[in-house]
C-alpha cells in the first residue's frame, strides 16, 4: 500500500524521518507492505510539493546546500503556506514537525486542525497543541474518522502510548510515574557528580549543548509537565496544565542533593499521576527516590515511564538516552501503525 | 464483536482469564467493543463445552467445589478429549494453557496443531511447543492465515512482542540482554542477601513456594533458554534451543557473589541474543552486572529485557514482579490484538 505523507517541518526531526524512510524502504516494504512517499514538506522558507512523491534524497540536499525545502529542484515553493501546500500533496498522513509553542501551541495547533479538517491523518511530533487542547484535537479527529497519534511528542523513544493501545488491554492504569526531561535529569545528575549549584550545572549543560540557551521550559518543570498532562489525558483520564503541581529543579540545592546522597538516594525531577478519592492528582516536583524505585537509574538524557496497573502489575520503561533520529522513529511508528490500522 | 474463546487447560493462568473476562466485561465493551465468551474449558477431568457461552463464575465454581470442569452443571462432559471438546465449542479463538514440556512439547503442541488445522486463531501461554516447533507453527498459522500469539509464554506480564510489533517499526533488533526467569533471580537475590550457598537459597526458595519441588528447568537456565529462543526468533530470526551456551544459578558459588559484591556488582542469570558476524549468538549465563547495567536493579521474582535498536537506541521494559494474573492478562491482551486485527 502506498501512504503519502506531507510534512510540517523540516528541522532535525524531519530530516532524519526524511531519511528513515528513505534507508528503511526495503524493511517498510516487507514487514509492512507500505511505501511511504513523500508528498510535502514545509519549513520557513516555503515547501517543495509533488503529489507523485519527492525524492528524499533530493529533498535533504535542497535543506543542506540551499538551506530549505523551497529551493527543492522543480517542485520547490518559495514563500507557500501550509494549506495551499497542502491542497496540492494529496497525503493520507499529516506529519507535523515543526518547534513546540507551549504557550500558543503554534503553529502546531493550526497544522494539526487544516490536517484533520482536510481529513487527513496525523501523527505529531510536537506536544504544545496536545497540551493546550487535547480534549478538543481528538474530538476533532474522532468526528472525522481520523486518527491523530503522538508518539513522539511524549518522552520519545519510550513506547507509553503503545504500552496503553497494545498491551495493557483490560487494564486500570492507577498512576503514572515518570522522568521525562533529559535536561532537568542531565542538570541533576551534573549536581550529584559535581557538588555544584543548579545555575552551574544549568551553564554545563548549556555549554554542552543539554540545555537550550532559554531553559525555562525545562528547569522551571513546564515541559515534564506537559508531557504528563498528554500521557495522563491518554491513560488515566482528563486534566490540563494548571491542574499541575509544579516545581522545577531550579529549585534544587547542591545541600538537598547532598542531604539525597547521605540517604543514598538520587534527586529526579519526577512526573507523577494519581487517582485520589476518585479524582487525578498531577505533581511534577524534584524527589528525592530510593534505589529501589523503578526509576533510580535513570540518569542523564534517559527517560523513564513507570506505569501500575490493577492486572498486570507495574511496568517500567526506559530508554537508552536517545535524540531526534529516535524521535523520528516514533514518527514512523505512528506512521506505520495510522497506515496499518487506520488506513485498510 | 463476539468472540468465543475455547480454552485448553484450567490451572491457575485459566481461573485468572475466566475471572478476568467476567469482571472486565463493561471495559472490553467500551473500549474494543468486544464481548469475549468462554465456549469450551478442558482440563484433567473432562471439559464443559456450550457453543452459546459458558457461564464464568459456574465454571469457576465447579473448579473450585466438584474439581473439574467437567464438572460444570448442564455443560459438563466427563473424560472427553481436546479434539470433540472443539468441534463442538464453535471458537474463534483457541487459548491454550495447560502446563508447558520442554522435552515434548505437549500437549500444547498438539493442542496448537489442531486449533490451527481447526481454522481457529491460537493464544498460547505455555511455551513448550514454540521452544521446540517455533518456526513450524508460525508457517502453519501463516498458510491458514491465523494469528498464533504469545505475550504469556516470554516473561509475562513484559510486553516483548508487543514492543517489536508496535513500537519498533524501521528498526532493526541489535541484541537482547534479559533476566527471564522469577526462580533463579529469587535464588541469586537470596545469595546475595543472606551470603548462603546455592543449595541454601534453593531450600529456601522452596520453602517460600518461589522454587518448584523439582527445579531443575529453572535452576539450570532451561527455562530462560526456552524464553530466550522464542523471542529471539520472534524478534531477530531463526534459532534453536541447542544454539544455547547454557551454564544456570546452580553454578553459582558464595565466593561468586561476595566477589561481585564487593566491586559494586550484582550476578544475574542473563539471557543474550547477540548478532555477530552475521550468525545469532545465544548466552544464558550467570553474569556479574554493574549498577550501570539497564537491568541491574531487576530482583527477586522481577523480569526485565533490554532490547537494542537502530533507530530508537535501548529500550529497557522492567516488571514489578508479577504471578498468574498478570499471565491471564497476558492472554487477554492476545485475544484482545487477535479480534481487533485479525478477525476484522
Amino acid at each position: 500500500m502506498r501512504v503519502a505523507v506531507a510534512m510540517f517541518g523540516f528541522g532535525n526531526v524531519g530530516r532524519f524521518f526524511a531519511e528513515t524512510i528513505s534507508q528503511k524502504r526495503e524493511i517498510l516494504a516487507d514487514r509492512y507492505g507500505l511505501e511511504i512517499v513523500l508528498t510535502c514538506v514545509t519549513d520557513t522558507t516555503g515547501a517543495a510539493v509533488s503529489a507523485q512523491g519527492l525524492d528524499p534524497g533530493v529533498l535533504l540536499d535542497a535543506k543542506r546546500s540551499d538551506g530549505g525545502a523551497a529551493y527543492c529542484p522543480q517542485y520547490g515553493q518559495p514563500g507557500i503556506d501550509p494549506r495551499s501546500a497542502l491542497a496540492n500533496a494529496r497525503a493520507d498522513i499529516v506529519v507535523e514537525a515543526t518547534p513546540t509553542n507551549m504557550t500558543t501551541g503554534e503553529p502546531g495547533l493550526s497544522n494539526i486542525k487544516l490536517a484533520l479538517s482536510s481529513g487527513m491523518h496525523v501523527a505529531t511530533a510536537s506536544k504544545g497543541a496536545l497540551v493546550l487542547a487535547y480534549s478538543e484535537l481528538m474530538q476533532l479527529a474522532k468526528e472525522r474518522g481520523l486518527a491523530l497519534k503522538f508518539a513522539a511528542a511524549v518522552a520519545s523513544p519510550l513506547p507509553t502510548i503503545e504500552l496503553a493501545d497494545f498491551a495493557l488491554q483490560g487494564c486500570e492504569i492507577k498512576s503514572i510515574d515518570a522522568i521525562l526531561n533529559a535536561t532537568s535529569n542531565c542538570i541533576l545528575r551534573s549536581m550529584e557528580t559535581g557538588a555544584g549549584t543548579f545555575e552551574e550545572a544549568l551553564k554545563d549543560a548549556q555549554r554542552r549543548g543539554v540545555a537550550e540557551a532559554n531553559p525555562r521550559l525545562d528547569v522551571e518543570g513546564w515541559d515534564t509537565s506537559g508531557k504528563l498532562v498528554i500521557l495522563t489525558n491518554a491513560l488515566m483520564g482528563k486534566v490540563s496544565l494548571n491542574e499541575v503541581e509544579r516545581r522545577g529543579v531550579d529549585t534544587v540545592t547542591p545541600e538537598m542533593v547532598k542531604e539525597a546522597r547521605a540517604e543514598g538516594k538520587s534527586i529526579k525531577l519526577l512526573g507523577t499521576a494519581r487517582r485520589v478519592n476518585g479524582h487525578l492528582e498531577l505533581r511534577v516536583v524534584p524527589v528525592a527516590v530510593p534505589p529501589e524505585h523503578p526509576l533510580f537509574a535513570v540518569n542523564g538524557i534517559q527517560k523513564g515511564i513507570s506505569i501500575d496497573t490493577d492486572l498486570a502489575g507495574r511496568l517500567t520503561v526506559i530508554d537508552g538516552g536517545a535524540g531526534p533520529l529516535a524521535t523520528a522513529q516514533c514518527v514512523l511508528r505512528d506512521v506505520v501503525n495510522i497506515a496499518r490500522f487506520h488506513m485498510r
